[in-house]
């Protein structure tokens, strides 16, 4: 690191709001290691690489009960607050078994507001509070920009643990998107990686942060081609569009789904986010019935393509795909766990400990 | 297994409907050791007298710590999650305390109201995204036969683990029946076991599924008699009645409880079951003050008999009752505890790891 | 123990509640080792000065790996139930890490509404339930004298666990009491001990439990002068200035907060209790803008004195108060972790183990 770099302490919380993206990921990384993980856009190539093949040496080691002993033993004297103001059951349970795996202790806070927050106590004692428990705090938040103000408090105090955004507000969801890389490093494992492939997101592009963070995280890839396939009402945002022209990377928006699907690498269905309507019943009044994937395109996806899908879904996709060998958002499950026990590993210094394991 | 025996994964969930608790026993179990665990009935006796020998045998263990670290480093890589839609903190804590033991992770998901219901997720994909989280789901749920249509989804995907019902809607409570069992089998461990003893029902006999479980239970021992003392709106069912009659088991059923005392040798007392009243207040207008167990009674009651009741109790076992060394009912809970261990070593095949510790 | 001594089970319920707080402290501790916790009053000097010396020396332990994992095989054979009926994040998680740094089980109980109570369970027999799966209960509940009943209710029974209070009712949180005059220990270390400080209260000490246990616990040191700053309607309990006087304690009543300053070795800042408040807006009408401590005071401060707050807070203590070194009550927290760890220790008799330890 350089002698002139600045660290998150040592900054306003006005001056880092006007900070870009890349400059934020200095303050969040301690070089290419992650401390607090709030944006998808902190992960550099080499850091996505590095995650990704520490995951894949993770699963290979929990294949036996020694190698699942040794990976319980690395992390027993570490605790992990779970806090989920915003309720998640699933992204709940994939930290909350991360954290097991490597036999981290884990306390929950759900309902804050039962508590001290009625007494009048500021978000900022609360979390202040809440670090005196824990050596990470994992935390979920309908609030946009929360994990980040409490990484920035807690850089201020004694006990500066690092905040692992697990979804805040409607922009990051950092840990999907790895999630996403991941499941896409290991489908073209033997293809080459994710340079040069074609990725197909189709549904609802414009809410869906899961959409957003990974078409970012693809401009980190040489060669790829990126196809935004829904109605106009739900396509991806202008802002999005402009990151990927600015990168130079290939991309076309359209509406025509069955068209591009033999041209597919890979295929992201989403599902329609009506919980964020400003109208009731806004997103009803959308035909959304060519935007989902059905038994019958099964025949015009190449053979070595894969479908992915952040979960839930509702119609998007059809039941009878699930049994396709080309649908792989059941495996995102796993890979998602995967990737976050690689992730905590990194955020405490731990992946040396891993390669070095020679007992599987 | 003969080899045309079908698994759950061949058959079909409205095949299934069809079979009876013999058949339906044949796919959840493998061959003689529980896999999934949803009814009292797929117990057969062999299986009844093992998990009974197995529990005491992990009782005897479990009085050293060494023994204790013995059975903590059991299933220290199985992960369980406790699903409990329908709250029950004492079944909750027998499970969660079975697990402990035996050094499970564990991990509750209670309202699945607040997140994946709400975006749409079918029961099957939640269950499913459940199990990538999870070696065994125990799970309770107000929905009879809920437990069974997972267990029957699960089997058909790439991680079919077992399901235990905790309580499933009207009908099944199968580890209540397997715990009233083994407080059975402990009661008459020197008096020649469960074979021709003489038992008594008592309070709400037509709605406690705990009754009907283990009413059917005793059809598997021989010489058993059994008494139904109920007021005629409780009575036991005749669909249970027309069991006992097919098993060539003597039973009677009448209201005079002060004269069948003398004749026990256990006495299973029961609570008004008022929550499943169809119109409020329907209970109150029963006359139950004869089918209560008061300190009066006990100078009746033979002197190696037992008082059972599955708790939570109202007024139909007096206080004073439970400083008798008959009254078994704080025992039960207990018992439930050491049983379910012994069902989930069962599961997991670790019933020889248990006969082989020598350490105590 | 002298052979006439009673012990809780050998006296009523009613005859309990005609005890003198020394009386009843015989009955809840074991000779000078804390057995049941449920008042403040039932610590001697020497426990508390026990109590603290166990807490510094497992703090010490704790700062290496090999010394946590130590601690964390102290009790891996005991369970602890965590029964809040009454929520309060910041206890829970400071009794939950307690516990998690011995390597004891836990296990929560919340709404109990939910389940057994629905059903007419009394209170007796829910404790007794949860007594079975339990080796310490620790509790809160709303209820004033619950924990001590509970304590009564289990010392009858064949399982005869723990209660420890975690805040019962107005007037008993006996931990908090603990954690501050640990606070005061630590902060007085070098400087002799309590004995001889001035000690200044400061807010809301009508109902602040906390300052009524504290103020009580100094009357067990020598020469220790009180000082209880408020508004004539928040001003201490004369029944606290009584027993002060009883024990010859010298104290002084005011509301020049301003005046006191100079003369403290300890600040005792708290938050106005409205949520006790008879009619709403009851305080809203107090002017409390004197009882507050900004940063202009700290000029005023000893340069060794410390300024304690029970938290949560909200104005009486000024944010750019915390960087001052003498602000203490973020390590408040942090030692009423510590002062838990001890108390788990001492209740199973673990004092020897610690002492005996030599790794660290």
């Amino acid at each position: 690191m350089s002698p002139t770099k600045r660290t998150l302490a040592e900054i306003s919380w006005d001056e880092l709001q006007w900070l870009s993206p890349l400059e934020k990921a200095e303050l969040f990384n301690l070089g290419e290691r992650p401390f607090h993980v709030l944006m998808a856009q902190q992960f550099s190539r080499p850091m996505l690489e590095e995650l990704g093949e520490l995951a894949t040496r993770i699963r290979q080691i929990a294949k036996s009960k020694a190698g699942m002993d040794f990976l319980r033993g690395l992390l027993t004297h570490r605790t992990a607050m779970l806090y989920f103001s915003q309720p998640s059951t699933r992204t709940f349970l994939s930290f909350h078994s991360a954290c097991q795996i490597l036999g981290m202790k884990t306390v929950e806070v759900r309902d804050t507001a039962t508590s001290s927050e009625l007494k009048g106590e500021t978000q900022e004692d609360s979390i202040r509070t809440f670090s005196s428990f824990a050596e990470v705090i994992i935390m979920r938040s309908a609030i946009g920009g929360l994990a980040e103000k409490m990484a920035w408090v807690l850089s201020n105090t004694e006990r500066p643990v690092p905040i692992v955004s697990a979804g805040s507000g409607k922009d990051q969801h950092p840990t999907q998107a790895l999630l996403d890389i991941y499941t896409l490093q290991r489908s073209f494992e033997t293809r080459g990686g994710i340079d040069g492939k074609t990725i197909v997101f189709v549904g609802d592009l414009a809410r869906g942060r899961t959409v957003r963070s990974l078409a970012f995280l693809l401009t980190r890839y040489q060669g790829v081609k990126q196809y935004f396939i829904a109605p106009p009402q739900l396509q991806i945002g202008e802002d999005i569009l402009a990151l990927l022209r600015q990168a130079h990377c290939a991309f076309e928006v359209g509406h025509d789904f069955k068209k591009v699907i033999p041209a597919a690498d890979a295929i992201y269905m989403t599902r329609i986010q009506d919980e964020w309507d400003e109208q009731a019943g806004q997103s009803g009044k959308i035909d959304i019935s060519r935007f989902s994937f059905t038994a019958a395109h099964l025949a015009k996806l190449p053979s070595k393509a894969v479908i992915m899908h952040p979960l839930p879904r509702r119609q998007e996709i059809a039941v009878e795909v699930d049994e396709d060998t080309r649908a792989v958002y059941w495996r995102q499950v796993r890979n998602g766990m995967w990737v976050r026990v690689a992730l905590l590993v990194a955020i405490f210094d731990g992946a040396d400990d891993i390669r070095r394991y020679d007992g599987a």
